[in-house]
């Protein structure tokens, strides 16, 4: 079982650019299963792959089962099940003892960083790093289910 | 990956009863997705629990991911995300050489039983056993999917 509860907040770019990070890993995506109350995700990286269905959001929170799968079968999950991924360079930061993961989008969302944080409760305290800036978990346009359909280079400002 | 080749028959109950078989498995099953050109199902049975994603038919033939999952979790996922299961005991006999699964369903599929057998290619050739009656591989309500959301007690003769 997985109760999954994050938050998700865009970066001040320039700040970002600016700290010291390790290397990040390249995500691909795309979804098999895009409903208002489930979704169901192949994840790719250079050495392993993951089956995720996701439940509706309440607050910050969601039902979440993931299952690793063989490389190849996701590479054709996504090939004949998914109309279309996204790709992206994850990048994992420590700040003040809480994990932080921040996704550079390439490709037709190239331009969109969005970096979040999971809680283990919806009420847990956590500082808010420098190159932070709002936060957007409530909406729907930053879920990466969305992105895949409706691109970040396709909004219109 | 998979590439599942089957075809599927109606049994003449009368025949079907008379034969030795060992002790069926109980299977519970419901689907996250079901959409013409592909279904996600959960799969029950009283050790083990499966995901399986399976694709559009082509004649006998369709792509086929089955993965095993936690019992508990495959409990939650047909709470969660499934809007209604079907039940039936499943018997394996072997005949001529070839597997036959059998499905008895329960519930409010009670009085169907249709038979199985898996195949390595389209053409390949197999026996009948004197207790297969008609074909139906190729009638969608005959499908597990389909049976779930219009069970056999509501079909009109």
């Amino acid at each position: 079982m997985g109760k999954e509860i994050e938050r998700k907040f865009l970066l001040n770019h320039t700040k970002w650019h600016n700290i010291n990070k390790t290397e990040g890993k390249h995500f691909r995506q795309g979804y098999i299963l895009t409903e208002p109350t489930k979704t169901i995700r192949v994840r790719i990286t250079n050495t392993q792959a993951w089956l995720t269905i996701k439940g509706i959001s309440v607050g910050a929170s969601r039902l979440e089962y993931e299952y690793e799968i063989p490389l190849h079968e996701a590479s054709e999950l996504l090939d004949n099940f998914s109309e279309s991924a996204l790709e992206k360079i994850r990048y994992e930061i420590m700040h003040q003892g809480k994990l932080w993961e921040v996704d550079v989008f390439l490709g037709e969302n190239e331009g969109l960083i969005v970096a979040e944080i999971e809680l283990s409760s919806e009420d847990e305290h956590f500082e808010l790093p420098e190159w932070i800036a709002e936060e957007v978990t409530h909406e729907k346009k930053y879920y990466n289910s969305i992105l895949t359909i409706h691109p970040f280079k396709n909004w219109s400002y």
